[in-house]
């Protein structure tokens, strides 16, 4: 099933999307899946909707350095030596950073030219839990959905905390919609850029997966429906410039658009 | 004024504080003060009514090292060379972490000697806010209270981020309430562990000043009514044991006091 939020004649909602292409409909729902809710059976076409980031989280949780071959090319890119995490350490990020599918990523006037994308998976939690198993971690899990961790990288290097290289207004497209039922072993992200292909690669074949990290958090803290879990990222990513647009495919999730804009 | 978040015959509102001490009474109000919202007139005495945290952040930035002593002592304990910020770079903690006056802090049981208090000045935010100048910057202050930023300093040295040393469940501390009329150059900062002052200092005596740290910050994020900003700590904290009680004391605020628990 897929969940969406969205605008319709100036109420925002939760909805389900039934159906797929230019068919697609969106069926309001009251109250949030992450809580009381019911279907309302009022149907709209997709299109007819403005789509909104799919949930605004409680803690916006990061697993950063998460693939291999990315630890070590960042670790070039800001000239350091590569730094393979040897444990599921969590990271975060911030609400004020996210923008939905199709939003504009607005590049500041001062940022240098290493701005990046990063293709990630979404973990998003639906259960309160803590003190969960490797065995039990999914169990927590409401959905999937996709994230681009934009990373200005100068500023990740510089300044003593990753507030404005990763959290800058903009820096965090999420979307299009919450994904409930995903093969997460036959999932694979793309990544596009301007229409071409820059990076392909399995999405759980990850440093640790993701019942590692729930495990490991939830030994020490209580997860909450609607937080938010980014997985990392594989690759590479060229310097965005003004107009770049970059898509993030999940398959099985979907395609995640954001054109990038330099700050006029 | 000051503005509680409360609990009573199981209902969870906002509230006003009238008086102090043994004749305090909390008239409930409808909605948020961060949003639309009416005094209803209906008082109770405060000793009936159950503190909540006064605010759950929809982001919880925190300055990190903001005190000269503290970032010496800091380095110390973990056995580095001290590293004064040279600019505001802002961090993150998280909302889990939360609780409030009164509530103990758990201790899990494999945490290291080295559990510390800091004891911090918070400002709340009030109003959506970007691009402010340090003219400006308080502008968009709502009102202060006070914060624990618990610490366990074997996992703030040895993992890759903060995440359970600062984060993990009660060691976020905060309360009792919201004063929105506080004169910050007056305001002294006391510590007492088991009712003996241990740490005393000028709140405003800080490397980066509220207005400093808003003026940057909002240069690139958008804050939002709710953020909560903990502007850091001075001195040394002991190790913390099973049963010490930790009181946070800010002239023209109040008292945040905590007790330390041992997991079992």
């Amino acid at each position: 099933m897929r969940w969406i939020r969205f605008e319709h004649e100036g109420r925002q909602s939760y909805g389900i999307l039934h159906g797929e292409g230019g068919d697609a409909e969106v069926e309001a729902v009251e109250g949030s899946p992450f809580g009381e809710h019911r279907a309302t059976g009022t149907r709209m076409p997709f299109p007819a909707v403005k789509l909104l980031v799919p949930v605004i989280p409680p803690t916006f949780y990061a697993a950063g350095l998460n693939y291999v071959e990315h630890a070590s090319t960042y670790a070039e890119t800001v000239g350091s030596a590569p730094n393979i995490p040897q444990k599921a350490d969590v990271g975060y990020r911030a609400a004020n950073a996210l923008i939905p599918h199709e939003a504009p990523v607005i590049i500041p006037r001062d940022a240098g030219e290493q701005v990046h994308y990063e293709g990630e998976l979404v973990v998003v939690i639906g259960k309160e839990a803590k003190h969960l198993s490797e065995e039990e971690a999914l169990s927590c899990v409401f959905g999937y959905t996709i994230g681009n961790d934009v990373s200005e990288r100068d500023w990740q290097n510089e300044d003593r905390t990753m507030w404005r290289a990763k959290n800058t207004d903009t820096f965090k497209p999420m979307g299009p919609w919450i994904e409930t039922d995903l093969d997460l072993d036959a999932a694979r992200t793309s990544v596009r850029l301007n229409g071409e292909t820059t990076v392909e690669f399995k999405t759980n074949d990850m440093l640790f997966g993701i019942e590692t990290f729930i495990s490991a958090m939830s030994r020490y803290l209580t997860l909450h429906p609607g937080d938010i879990l980014w997985m990392g990222t594989e690759g590479k990513s060229p310097n965005m410039k003004d107009g770049d647009e970059v898509e993030i495919e999940i398959s099985g999730i979907g395609t995640l658009r954001n054109r990038f804009q330099k700050e006029a």
